[in-house]
């Protein structure tokens, strides 16, 4: 099913290459177009088998003018920028999205700034790994993977419909949510779980020589890009607060019942755990 | 290098289990007899190749009294009362180990009671996943990972050494501390990971359905057996909480930064604790 004729991905990373291989290969669009900031990343993207012509950001016009959907996947950082600005080159019509970790400030910032005809929705695949670049591109990344795909009062409904039909058709599971609602629920599921990562990597400084295959499991996520991690901070700082000492106080509660050998409560919530974890394999 | 001609392993789980394996697969042993604790585990211990006999629990007595080496591969809370039966049964000049993940409250109850001629070394090879059985036993488990090895001053050093050249002959690193430094090593490189992957399960209850695989990969740590870790937690509680204190206060340090937009200094944690996470891939 092919939603949008021509797609321009700006940002030929593992998850914009992804999404590129899969309209390829699946042929779900006539013609992808990549805009990626290093020269090198010209040629990744075409040996990726991601795009079909690539060109560089200073010539983001070029690239985008035609498209008919304009995907953002570059860092969250950069998302409203290049948003501005690739909505400045596209045609009448042409509907953008983005694929950011946060969606509160994106949002706001982009779907009613954009000139007349433009549309903007909010996305963001969870999928992807803490690898970089096209090489590390997928296929069927998204698949069975949820979609968020934000609805404001604001929201183009047609756009809207078009962009959940688009991830469906890259086989993501598609959840519809407010941005506010979004920023929450990834502060908990993502978020928090790689400020964990990172403070568990610190604790451990002086010890890395002794940890096992189970410490690097912990803490593979804080292998992740540290600017990327940086942007997510700054524009989910309070939903992720409020989940740090959520947090905290769950760690506080073990510390006690370890310290006071209250085996019963301890071996609760040990199991709570354990069945939790469970049900996700 | 055969440094034992007889070995029983009590307990044939996926750590017992992977011993035998490599004993029998390599020829380093002549004879590997197997104590377990239910019916189904005798077949499932044959099955996966880890012994050549193996008999039930209330034959413990049968399966060590010719052993060279006996090797108490059961949950933390079962290894002294078994260790102490073995010893009962032991031919003289055995020599006993373990692979608990404590060491301290183990080597104290064990390196000093035995009976004349019976030596006690504690050991825990630092390898093994959240799974259970014989069935899930490899073939070089220990290959390349770390193996304590615990010196007190009470340790025979003639079963000291040959317990190092045994985990050596299955490939693992050995390193030699006392008990105490053991414990204060593994709380903070497994035992502090472990409370905090079950603490991010239990805070995430209510939004698993939208967990992706940095979550699952994080919190894999999270499905191991709750009864192994309600022991750990009692027996090296006052070093658990040592560093569940001293991740609090990075976790802390984390919230503060992010929460009062401090980018310079949020920067140079993240990028602290990818570089640290780098050196380990």
């Amino acid at each position: 099913m092919q939603v949008f004729k021509k797609v321009a991905i700006i940002g030929v990373g593992e998850v914009g290459g992804s999404i590129g291989k899969d309209l390829k290969s699946k042929r779900l669009a006539e013609e992808v177009i990549g805009v990626v900031r290093r020269k090198k990343s010209l040629k990744e993207a075409k040996q990726a088998g991601a795009v079909d012509r690539a060109v560089l950001l200073d010539r983001l016009g070029d690239g985008v003018k035609d498209a008919d959907l304009i995907i953002l996947a570059t860092p969250v950082g950069k998302i409203i920028g290049l948003g501005k600005r690739a909505a400045a080159s596209a045609k009448k019509g042409a509907i953008i999205t983005d694929v950011g970790s946060t969606k509160k400030v994106i949002v706001e910032k982009l779907e009613r700034s954009l000139p007349e005809g433009i549309k903007f929705v909010g996305s963001h695949p969870m999928a992807g790994s803490e690898k970089k670049g096209a090489l590390n591109a997928e296929k069927d990344l998204f698949k069975g993977h949820n979609c968020f795909v934000t609805k404001t009062k604001y929201t183009d409904r047609d756009a809207l419909s078009k962009i959940k039909r688009f991830w469906r058709s890259l086989g993501a599971d598609v959840v519809e949510v407010s941005p506010g609602e979004h920023d929450k629920i990834v502060a908990w599921v993502s978020h928090l779980v790689h400020i964990a990562a990172s403070s568990l990597v610190i604790s451990n400084k002086d010890l890395l020589k002794f940890t096992a295959s189970g410490f690097r499991d912990t803490t593979r996520i804080a292998l992740s890009t540290p600017g990327l991690w940086l942007d997510i901070c700054q524009t989910n700082a309070k939903e992720i607060t409020v989940s740090l000492d959520k947090f905290m106080k769950i760690l506080k509660t073990f510390r006690k019942l370890i310290s006071k050998k209250n085996t019963a409560q301890l071996s609760k919530m040990l199991n709570q755990s354990r069945d939790l974890r469970c049900s996700l394999e």
